[in-house]
């Protein structure tokens, strides 16, 4: 889904197969990605990675409403989201939050509300794969 | 130049053959890169690009002084940075600071404090090449 400011997309390609269709600015000064990679712990436990599932018109919906919301929050600034479902192998990233703003502080700030607001809300599930 | 955490690099290619370089970790669950990108407009005329010079070895000297100084500040992170040099065309980075950290938040604040700390202190000279 998108909107004037702002894409989202959930599914099974890779985070850097995403990123390297992002297309480039020449007045935003400031290009903000942030992935957020499996680790291989959880609670101490060893994993090879963690499995996503979600209700995908939810989780789209509510991508979309944040998406909506943060452009009345932070006007000027782009926004794509996307979010890795099935089985992540640790070391890979699930979700890449993607910000331009003109100058940079806004970008760090808008980028951290984004993921604030998609863990907070988002309905998509995990389950750790252990080894 | 590189010590265990930080390694740091200037030259002429693209941002994004570095970015495809870099090694994915499984126990830092953040990974965080802020491109700085060269903006159309400068003072409020069109450019077509910034022409970026340096003292080599003052600006890597520079560069891993910051690295060690945010170590001590900030143990237990990895980042990596590079800036680009030679004519850098509107809409291209100039910049890519990659940070690395366990969680999401500590990674926001080490890479604004990295940008920060390079803006004030490398001797990096930026000429804009008007349209």
């Amino acid at each position: 889904m998108a909107s004037d400011h702002f894409s989202c997309s959930i599914g099974e390609e890779f985070v850097s197969e995403i990123e390297s269709g992002l297309e480039s600015s020449e007045i935003h000064g400031a290009d903000l990605r942030f992935h957020g990679v499996v680790r291989k712990t959880e609670d101490g436990r060893e994993i090879s990675g963690i499995r996503y599932s979600f209700y995908e018109n939810m989780a789209l919906r509510e991508l979309e409403a944040i998406g909506e919301a943060m452009g009345e929050a932070y006007p000027d600034h782009l926004a794509t989201v996307y979010h890795r479902v099935g089985e992540v192998a640790a070391g890979d990233a699930s979700i890449l939050i993607r910000v331009q703003t003109a100058h940079s502080a806004a970008a760090f700030e808008i980028s951290r509300e984004y993921l604030k607001r998609i863990k907070e809300t988002v309905p998509i599930w995990k389950e750790p794969v252990f080894v």
